[in-house]
């Protein structure tokens, strides 16, 4: 039997089940599972279920702390594993109004699926299930053996699924894990990792009231200090002057300095003209610019709030003032370790006063981009695409793909149907039926190398 | 005839007339006059014309851009006439729910009148009122000619005022002016002129939208331009390194140096304790106070605001951010030249993008510290409330007493029955009984020294 052959048969049936396979992707949509106001989660969660068992996996819904999470397995050919990752929750719907149909209707507009969800990540799962339905009507098993893991918390921060990890890592063990989605202009994208996140809010207060400004001249003003705080922790350049705030900043590998450096620019003047930038950070060419945004850790002021901040006039001292500074780390950064850093440099430049809280943390991670479910992605891309996959190296958000990465101990790539006309969390969600029917073969595919690999 | 003695008579008439003053203010209370939303300003302006005339005064409404300004005038013993400057419109008197009685009821309850303008500023006006009919039912005549000027804007901008003045220099033309009152704790305070103000609003743009932070690496965030910009301009010493920020700040003359040195010292523990506070601006002492308050301008933030600013976490790159710059200005220091001379800092230090709007401006002046007026109040002070008077020659807030000042070129002294415990402004505004009877006797002590000067 020729592979390459049987794959063709396993394309072939996955084009002459298209009709089913949008239907049952408006099916999965059609359940609402809004998981920030829990609407719809258990339900979601046996649709699920049961969704697995009919594509022929031994599926299970766990309950947690939070909502439930669905796992699956199958054995197939060969002695290798591949996890999949999905998340059955989506984002909540609103603003209604703008949508040209209703969210949770699924209807086909012009070849596109609109629902919420649609590709984030309901049409995900769906390529992957249909995957793995065609292998096993074409060929009776899959070429490696599958586990799925399937979360309903992924929309407020997947706070369930470490534990959950931690404490089946035989059941999820394996030899490499499929995540869901990042978002493509063309050929797949396959981020091999993410970003940290140290998200950390400074409070500054000098009084328990806003004065009157006419008292400007003698009361300690927190807008002030803070400002100064904050001038002292970065300069124009773009520097983070934060004593140790670099120290953990792994060298990059031969292998990944080559990966960035073939890294296509950015477009720097489409941008600038879209979004009406006075300039790029530091006038960065459009070749520089990738290196920069994978491999830079940031130190962003994401809020700053202080005295009067409505329209005209309003004259005040203000007691109290707050920023929130939002790094994104790279390995082998730690969120603790750089409040850390963030604490000692405010008590050294005497600003011992100003509080800082951890509001949020997420560790970085990456994977070896001459791993084999590397390998795989690239081959089904070439197989399923017909063209070469881009390889992001090391993620730009802060997904929690750490959690399998050093938990499990497995390399990832992070790839799906997704691109960037999706508008996933924005009104008017889609997928387009060409896509969808290309992300199942894509999905065939990798099956195929990495069991043959 | 005896001067003291006579005055002494024009004390008792006020004292004998007690109870018809408070009714008097009452009826002046009970007709509310909230200017900022035009609910009773024609009927104060008519209720305020008429009671001028019952007091013996020719009297007028006049028709301006905004609402009415009612005038007085007459004639009295003396070459010398001291014009009277009030207000007649109030403040909301929103939350109605936090006031004991109704707001424009009057209720006296414990020796004071509850009611919103008890003080503000019509306890003043009754005040002024009951000291010249004094005058005219001992007498038949008061110690000096006097003119009267109250306007319907105050709390919202004494838009009308200036244009005004500028046009009846002759109706108004005086020898001094008394000014609404300022807030005393027991002695009557003197307040020679008032703070200008320079409020500014910059915005900073680096693009039309906020980004996701998984960005930040790569875009320029307003939030941290604006974080520079503003540390260049005042460092944590509070100079301010604008250049020419300090260029027209005129030196005190010997008296005023003499004045500021008398100034009662500010009670800092008592501060620190009530407000918890870090610390007094720059560690001064409850000496040092009083002259960093009175003779420097200030270079205040009275809000910042950029990105997200709620509970929690939100990843942004913020597009925009904006700071409200609130600067109190001295004696010469002009509104318009500040804003450029922080155009200039901006321009010259690479924030040519960041954007300068002037909100509102507003002159700062001050009196003459010897000139009769200012004698005619110490002496009053003596006379009617048995203490030296508080000279403050500066003011600390940013009144329209420059109108008169500069533009009828008169030196003024803002004085009255305000206490610091009135709560004007708030719910309960009121005034004491003793403190409206005690203010008619320093009214007429006034007429009495200003006309023998």
């Amino acid at each position: 039997m020729n592979a390459a052959g049987d794959l063709d048969a396993v394309f072939r049936h996955i084009d002459d089940h298209a009709d089913e396979i949008v239907s049952d992707l408006q099916e999965l949509c059609r359940q609402p599972s809004v998981s920030t106001v829990h609407t719809g989660i258990e339900e979601m969660a046996v649709l699920v279920r049961r969704r697995l068992e009919r594509a022929g996996l031994e599926a299970e819904a766990h309950p947690t702390e939070g909502h439930p999470i669905v796992t699956g397995r199958l054995a197939g050919a060969g002695a290798k594993t591949l996890l999949f990752y999905n998340h059955y929750d989506v984002q909540p719907p609103e603003p209604i109004g703008e949508w040209a149909s209703p969210p949770f209707e699924a209807r086909i507009v012009d070849g596109h699926v609109i629902a919420r969800g649609a590709t984030d990540n309901k049409g995900n799962i769906m390529s992957r299930l249909a995957a793995f339905e065609a292998f096993l009507a074409v060929r009776g098993e899959l070429p490696c053996s599958i586990k799925y893991i399937i979360e309903g918390e992924e929309e407020i921060g997947s706070t369930s699924l470490l534990p959950f990890i931690e404490a089946n890592k035989d059941l999820l063990a394996a030899d490499g894990c499929i995540w869901e989605d990042t978002f493509r202009e063309d050929v797949p994208v396959l981020s091999l990792g993410n970003k940290g996140l140290c998200y950390l809010e400074l409070t500054c207060r000098t009084a328990n009231v806003d004065f009157h400004s006419s008292q400007a001249q003698i009361y300690e003003n927190a807008a002030w200090r803070l400002t100064w705080a904050l001038a002292s922790m970065k300069g124009a350049d773009e520097k983070v002057l934060v004593e140790g705030f670099y120290d953990d900043v792994a060298p990059l590998t031969e292998k990944e300095e080559e990966l960035v450096r073939r890294m296509k620019p950015y477009d720097t003047e489409a941008r600038k003209k879209k979004f009406e930038l006075r300039r790029i950070a530091l006038d960065l060419s459009d070749e520089e610019l990738p290196r920069r945004h994978l491999t830079n850790p940031s130190f962003n002021i994401a809020g700053l709030d202080a005295g009067y901040t409505g329209e005209g006039v309003k004259t005040i001292v203000s007691g109290r003032a707050r920023a929130k500074l939002d790094c994104r780390l790279v390995v082998d950064q730690d969120p603790e370790k750089i409040r850390g850093c963030v604490r000692r440099h405010l008590d050294q430049h005497g600003f011992e006063d100003i509080e800082v809280e951890l509001l949020f943390q997420s560790l970085p991670a990456k994977s070896d981009p001459e791993s084999d479910v590397v390998k795989a992605c690239q081959a089904a891309s070439r197989r399923a695409c017909g063209e070469e996959a881009v390889i992001n190296p090391f993620g730009t958000g802060s997904t929690p793909t750490w959690m399998i990465i050093r938990h499990l101990g497995i390399p990832l790539v992070g790839t799906g149907v997704g691109f960037i006309t999706a508008r996933t969390h924005s009104a008017n969600e889609n997928l387009k039926i060409d896509h969808l029917i290309e992300g199942a073969k894509y999905m065939a595919a990798i099956c195929e190398a990495f069991g043959g690999s």
